[in-house]
């Protein structure tokens, strides 16, 4: 019988955090999705509409990677009123040579908001401007914080902003940040004045209307928009896409129906086909990152299983070396 | 944080096996993938050719049931050299109101193979002859058995016949299934002959050329081909499609792609948006089933995942009944 290791959050988070080696883990990952024959399949998608209910199921196999990650991401939005999280879920980690399943990290989704922090700091390392000090986050959730966190370890970020739909949230979660960092940070109640402060941007909400508006943005900011991994979802206003100097997807294929590029598309300002450079590229050199200090450059990030696959392996590896979790036999 | 029960492939086979409840409960998830609301994405599917492995994610939710399964099924075909099987596997059941896992069902395939072989009786019960007596099986691995008791189930079968390219091992799987059975079993070399004797014949193989020819089958035979589960692989004639009085599909949109049906849509046989009964309608009396005594009929099985939701739903049931498995908070 296949013997495999189970990790509960409680010992993921003990070994697994949002620093420098989770950032490498990621970026290795996007640009192993850009340099070799990664096999990552469309998203699954379930969708439970009485009870609000939609699960994402992500995989990818990176060649050299002796493992790959399934990952199951369950997000039902009437949880609160049960006094239980929106969002949840749990990683499985198969041997690459035989199927086997190695690792059940029942994470409760904490591996998925650290490798999706990560790569908001990888986007930052590889399109804003190195001299980028001012962070502003759209959004009060536990991505908000890790977003402006992420910046801090690639860039001298000395301030930052959150804007969001409720003031008093924003103001709550500026107060935690400013503890955390020991900069300062403040809640502001107007989005196109958040916008105006920062020479980063990260969008971090659910929102299905435009946020963020192409006449706000000015010369040199980056923006990072993450909250978009459906349809449905959509943050910045579409002719952000046009007005950017530079637009980068995580992966093409998923941003053309998930991201912000997908609302672009269906307001006609973009073609369906149009051919955009993906951060892996970016990381490798074969696609162009940022060519000036004033350049707009723009980061879609829509959630790839590259970065499930990571950060599951590293977790696998630490907990091996920290002799953590429980060896079951199936 | 969330506790989920965990049970073993060796829990599970004290629970669960093929017997009238398992054929009932397949049964009523096929009946509800004709009567509901069932939503049942596309079959995700990660290929690493490079260790001939294949991965496929299936999942199904029906409004009704608590929950719903997520299975994750890998085939690695260079396994029986390292000395491992070549199928394994395992299935997480989360709750339909709020996505939490509730069980993860570590099976190593066992329950696939239950609720496959299933729905071979579900399909013989609704389309083969009342009278068949006489069963024919291609193929002498673990469902070339489990089909054959299927077959016993719904069925007064009296005497059986294995067909497989490795002679020896028709003749060892037809001298375990006599024991078992207590009726005359033999193999034969010739898979005509063997076709020819069979009031039921099914296909259980992974073979991806023809091995059953149309000019073989006569008046009111039964087919099910329960072997093909993706685009390469083909048991029967494409011809067979036609010949056949009645093709009945699991799950029609999948064996467009998956089955039997995609070989005779491109050889030209059959128009891509040809429309087939489904053998949910048959259950439900919404399709037609058998209409004679006389009709060849045809059902092309390729594995859904309302199957998995049942049988895994139906194991947590029977686990929380006997008591079994291992409590875990994640």
């Amino acid at each position: 019988m296949p013997r495999m290791i189970i990790l509960t959050e409680a010992e993921l988070r003990k070994i697994i955090w949002l620093n420098l080696d989770a950032v490498a883990c990621v970026e290795n990952a996007f640009e192993a999705l850009a340099t070799k024959a990664v096999a990552m399949p469309p998203i699954l998608r379930l969708d439970i509409p009485e009870h609000r209910g939609e699960v994402d199921v992500k995989t990818a196999y990176v060649p050299g990677i002796d493992s790959f990650a399934i990952k199951i991401s369950p997000g039902f939005f009437d949880n609160p009123k049960l006094g239980l999280p929106s969002v949840n879920g749990m990683m499985v980690l198969l041997s690459s040579k035989t199927g086997l399943v190695e690792a059940l990290l029942l994470d409760n989704g904490y591996l998925t908001d650290i490798r999706t922090a990560a790569a908001g700091a990888v986007a930052a390392k590889h399109l804003s401007r190195p001299d980028s000090t001012v962070a502003t986050i759209f959004g009060a959730g536990v991505q908000a914080l890790l977003q402006l966190k992420a910046l801090t370890l690639v860039r001298p970020i000395e301030k930052a902003c959150f804007w969001a739909r409720d003031y008093a949230k924003a103001e709550q979660i500026a107060d935690s940040a400013s503890k955390e960092f020991g900069f300062p940070v403040k809640a502001i109640a107007d989005p196109e004045q958040a916008a105006a402060l920062a020479d980063i941007i990260v969008t971090t909400t659910p929102s299905s209307d435009p946020l963020l508006q192409a006449a706000w943005l000015r010369a040199g900011q980056h923006v990072t928009a993450m909250g978009s991994d459906a349809e449905h979802k959509n943050e910045l206003a579409p002719d952000i896409i046009t007005k950017a100097d530079l637009y980068i997807a995580d992966s093409l294929k998923q941003t053309r129906i998930l991201g912000e590029l997908h609302h672009a598309i269906k307001a006609g300002l973009v073609d369906p086909d149009a051919a955009y450079g993906e951060l892996g590229a970016v990381i490798a050199g074969s696609a162009k990152g940022r060519a000036s200090p004033s350049q707009i450059t723009l980061a879609d990030l829509t959630g790839t299983g590259v970065q499930d696959t990571a950060i599951a392996t590293l977790a696998r590896e630490r907990a091996a070396h920290a002799n953590a979790g429980t060896s079951f036999e199936s």
